[in-house]
């Protein structure tokens, strides 16, 4: 592609700003595609029926015809079109008819004259367009074109610029994608030149943010080339306030004083019970916390055993993290001593502000914020653990199982339900952070301290919406090869968004556009609520594949049925079973046994045919995951299966062999534990679901092809 | 419409039998079409290139010009097809260039001449037509024209005949439904022309059994009408020989005996322990059957304190149940001893039949059964549980939580996860059966007997084929409007299909038909086993709605944006919340409180809050269900909340108001305990989950609309 002219579009668009218009002519149109290699047809501009009939004449017929107008828009409406002009005299008429039905649409209008524009039939008729999210910013939109297109919504956005990955992504990424391939007898298009148009117009909107929406509706994609048959784009001038984001190092240095301070203060610290600020002194000092602990409260000389002070300036040691049990009207000015203190956090657990009709005493916290640069968290939250420094900063109860998950959440009440469900699967985690009004630290600065954290594996977050989308974005696109990123996106569907929009002030986003982003980003998007809490403690347990090939080995059938299903479901592919692989497993398995994958052990069979076929399926090299399918009998009980499958992984680990293992237990009440066992012994497994372990190896699976391991 | 003029198309069908042909002339499909008053284009056929001419100019222009010939089926191909031939001229051009193809194509073909019809354009095309499916018989199919649909597979089916109803359905099926009602300025279709086509096609291939697939396609549908443009037949008389099945009332009399039976025998009964044969009669005896219980064993005297008898014969008491505990080679000649003594039915545990490449065998059984007319449950099964009676006729072990749930499964690992989670979730059932082989006794059996017995009041089927979906469709349609049919249908997935197949011999099932027929019968799907289990335990707990506004209360503002979106997902309509009753709700909560539905009342309020809100949701008689969201805080705990409920539950109950409410926690560990208190006391209710109690009340929804009661 040539390189792009910026100069010519600069110049367009300052013309166009110049004379306070919202969207460029056709031919303006047509010259900014030009100076980015974006292919439109030849065309001209025709100021006389004369003009018309020798310009069609000249690129050769059918043209279609248009009337350029800075004050038409909507040109079919105004009777502005006419297609398919067939030769010199029709182009004549047309020029005079499409001049007429403009004066009779808007007799101010200025008319400029009429485009003549060489006509594209054949091929696929596709959209590409670039918008401005309010969160996500620039985004390149592809599709194929037509009204049911539109009717299915079959459209996929990214975050531009696009690369030309991201491009063959979306490619593939909508559900009419066959349609690209060739589909009865027709000819595929040329993928390579709808992905360059989608790069070229990702960049031009990167480039120029004044433009806030384009459109080339249709393009033609031939097997040859793709061509732009219209544009339009429409610009905006007003200059957005950029938002405030500090450099990453600094982020990186506060909330690393933050997550592991080496002292910590409680504004509002309370002997009396019952009290928050008596709650979080007793997390503090119960949860094993080895740093200093500094209670402030002006009131009392000593709070459970530790000296009092009336202000943290009162403090000769340095404090990383103050957390503040006050009430609302309090916080303001406690925060600026905090702030000329230099601590470099503040928790902010009180409630009473932007979530109950209190932006602006909000607002000013953040102003605090902001000129002594201490970063809030909060308010409006439950507070912080860090296990790996046995720090409880909250007023819920203590949290101790130590693991290598960090979950945070938006709202209060989903980090109790991760509280809960964490103990009660006895779930190891690094974190679990409350971030409530999110008026200052969000999930992106959460992503940077866990990215190099060494005690976190994955980081699992439930959100409502993202302040900074793009922000975000850039930052998980970085992590997730690194760290799987699991999502919880709440408010997905209209009425859920408009929840979210009661809930948060947060306006609701649009949905697609963040399915798509996270796809870009490698971010795992969990549906539910109990699905982000079982991807947060699964996908840290299993080992990471080294390729696609999934084997079964069930010993009920009903269950490989099932676990077949669910690995459709979740993207998993069955291994096509090899004749020496097959024959293999047969040597383990009666003769009634099924052939292929799954592998059907049947039921009935002792530990040792359980255990021969997993050992088979973990050393062979073509098999890269195994999924079991226990049904509970007598021969093999859940607890000897449990204790077989664990010690085959085990020998196996001896001499370098990992793969990740599922298992789904089918059975009575005992098979609970048996599950709980091979949980612990790092084999996620659960009792009566096909469905779940399945759905944990293929987010683990997702992640894995998203970092480009696999 | 008129009347269908059946002599016709028998006589156009005869001769095309005579005359050995598989599909029908495009003339006969027309004369088909014209006696059931499908609406097709006017047409002629024309034997001279004058012929045509003549016969276009009479039915004006355009037309389109086709081939006609039995031994020319592919049109296209053969060069056989001229669309939009404009002028007498070009007909009779036209017609020689057919002709003069059509011998290159095929210079044997019997060429009867070419057919000049009427060009149909503008409007909306679609295609309607039937196919054979090996299970389900005769079925109606609907969707849109185009590649872009078949790409989509946007297409839906019925069973035929179908109902105007259905056929109405099937237009709002589609994932496109609305291109139907006018898009972008264009007119909606005539739905009831559309709708009549359907119906009467349907009819067409219902009436006349030997056409095995019918195309109209296109369909070009307009707002005054709809006319198909080209019709395909395709014939089959090969007579099918019908599906052995018992009249309904002979099943019903025999399922009466087996499930409910006053004695019992059990053929191989044992004292040993470990054998089946022993588990069965301890089963029997410590489950509490009440009935007589006559163990069966040629070497011994007594089992268990029971008088043992050589054969069933021996028996002077009538028996009603025969429960083998055999080896395979052994089961015949005892079924056939069942079957002199006049036994309802054979519980038939023993495998090594089909399921172990022994078909035969299983075959002999199958003969015997129909002769002796006993039927036969199995084989390769772990028998059945009836908790009315006390009896648990299997050698798994005993279960005895009564309640309204009838499950059965089709493979025995299933099963014991059904034991098992029932047992877990200390689920009350009436039945669990296992169906195993299905050599007989299969789901609309059971479905026969579950209907009429009070102790059921939903029931439950996992199931990897319908040996005769006709069959089950015909009577779940029926049972499914007065009690909640749920079924899992494993093998949905080609992957899974594969895997069934290799299980049970069946044959994949079409996924997209199972999904149709369940939709078209008012059978609930379930997605996956645990969801199989949480609708059998949730969907008869709740009382049936009386209308389609649900109202969401909650502490967790979070949890009300998950909550609804899972309404969405699980199409419950959130109600408008109306000023008076806001206004009222407002009353209760903080003014700080979200408006609107979510009913948002903020965490840490006191359970008086929780209290008055649902009262007044149940109170008012515009709200219809209520989702509650509880949040854990020290001033509302988990067992006073769960209490409270139970209370205004039971407060508005004694005033003769009964509504639906499930419930979502979020807290720590102890809300298990409140789940599990508000789940016994009639309230299905979830901890760590926004997702499964709202999947409960859909299930609950979708059956009560499907059954007409809302």
């Amino acid at each position: 592609m040539n390189k792009q002219d910026k100069t010519k579009v600069r110049e367009i668009l300052d013309a166009v700003k110049s004379a306070g218009r919202q969207s460029l002519t056709a031919p303006e149109g047509k010259q900014v595609c030009d100076a980015y290699g974006i292919a439109v047809p030849q065309e001209g501009l025709a100021k006389s029926s004369k003009e018309a009939s020798n310009l069609a004449s000249t690129m050769g017929f059918p043209v279609v015809m248009k009337i350029v107008s800075p004050d038409i828009l909507h040109k079919t409406e105004a009777g502005g079109v006419i297609v398919g002009v067939k030769n010199a005299g029709e182009a004549a008429d047309a020029y005079e008819t499409i001049i007429a039905n403009a004066k009779t649409y808007n007799p101010d209008a200025n008319v400029v004259g009429v485009q003549v524009q060489q006509m594209l039939k054949g091929g696929q008729e596709v959209i590409i367009g670039a918008v401005t999210d309010g969160s996500f910013g620039k985004l390149v939109a592809f599709g194929l074109g037509g009204v049911l297109v539109e009717v299915l919504k079959d459209i996929t956005f990214r975050m531009a610029p696009a690369s030309k990955e991201d491009a063959y992504s979306m490619l593939d990424g909508i559900q009419a994608a066959e349609m690209l391939k060739g589909v009865r007898g027709s000819e595929p298009v040329d993928r390579e030149a709808l992905a360059n148009l989608i790069v070229r117009v990702s960049e031009l909107v990167s480039d120029f943010p004044e433009i806030s929406e384009l459109d080339l509706n249709p393009v033609f994609a031939t097997k040859d080339g793709a061509i732009a048959a219209d544009v339009r784009i429409v610009v905006d001038f007003e200059q957005k306030a950029p938002r405030y984001r500090p450099a990453e190092d600094q982020v990186l240095a506060s909330m690393q004083r933050i997550m592991q301070p080496k002292s910590i203060a409680v504004i509002g610290a309370s002997s009396e019970d019952g009290k928050i600020g008596n709650s979080v002194m007793k997390n503090l000092i119960n949860g094993g916390y080895k740093g200093n602990i500094y209670p402030i409260n002006p009131k009392a000389d000593n709070i459970l055993g530790y000296k009092a002070y009336k202000s943290v300036k009162d403090v000769s040691d340095d404090i990383d993290t103050a957390v503040f049990a006050v009430p609302a009207k309090l916080v303001a000015p406690a925060l600026i001593e905090c702030g000329e203190k230099r601590i470099a956090g503040a928790v902010l657990i009180p409630s009473g502000f932007a979530e109950s009709g209190e932006p602006e005493m909000q607002e000013e916290l953040v102003k605090i914020g902001r000129e002594y640069k201490i970063r809030l968290m909060g308010p409006n939250i439950y507070g912080f653990y860090y296990t790996p420094a046995n720090l409880c900063a909250t007023f819920c109860t203590a949290y101790d199982v130590k693991g290598s998950t960090a979950l945070s959440s938006q709202s209060g009440g989903i980090g109790m339900a991760i509280i809960g469900f964490s103990r009660s699967a006895k779930m190891g985690v690094s974190a679990i952070v409350g971030l409530g009004n999110k008026s200052d630290i969000d999930e992106d600065d959460l992503l940077i301290f866990f990215e190099q954290d060494d005690n976190t594996k994955v980081i699992a977050q439930h959100c409502e919406d993202l302040k900074d989308g793009r922000a975000y974005a850039e930052v998980a696109r970085r992590v997730s090869k690194k760290k799987p990123v699991i999502v919880l996106k709440a408010g997905r569907t209209s009425a859920g968004a408009k929840a979210a929009s009661s809930h948060t002030g947060a306006l609701a986003g649009n949905d697609k556009i963040y399915e798509d982003v996270f796809k870009q980003c490698g971010v795992i998007r969990a549906r539910s609520l109990r699905e982000l809490l079982e991807f947060a403690r699964g996908v840290p347990v299993l080992p990471t594949p080294k390729g696609e090939n999934v084997v079964i080995i069930t010993g009920a059938g009903g269950s490989g049925v099932l676990l077949s299903d669910s690995c459709v479901d979740n993207k998993l592919s069955l291994m096509a079973m090899p004749e020496d692989l097959d024959a293999a497993f047969r040597k383990f398995i009666p003769p009634f046994g099924a052939a292929g994958n799954p592998v059907d052990i049947t039921g009935g069979e002792p530990p040792s045919t359980y255990k021969n076929t997993v050992l088979l399926g973990l050393q062979d090299d073509r098999i890269h995951s195994l999924i079991l399918g226990y049904w509970h009998t007598i021969i093999t009980p859940p607890m000897v299966f449990a204790k077989i499958i664990v010690e085959a992984r085990d020998e196996m680990r001896a001499k370098g062999i990992e793969k990740p293992i599922v298992a789904s237990l089918a059975g009575d009440v005992q098979v609970e534990e048996a599950a709980q066992y091979l949980y612990e012994h790092g084999i996620p497994a659960y009792a009566y679901s096909t469905e779940l372990p399945v759905q944990v190896l293929g987010a683990k699976y997702q992640w894995a092809r998203g970092a480009g391991l696999i």
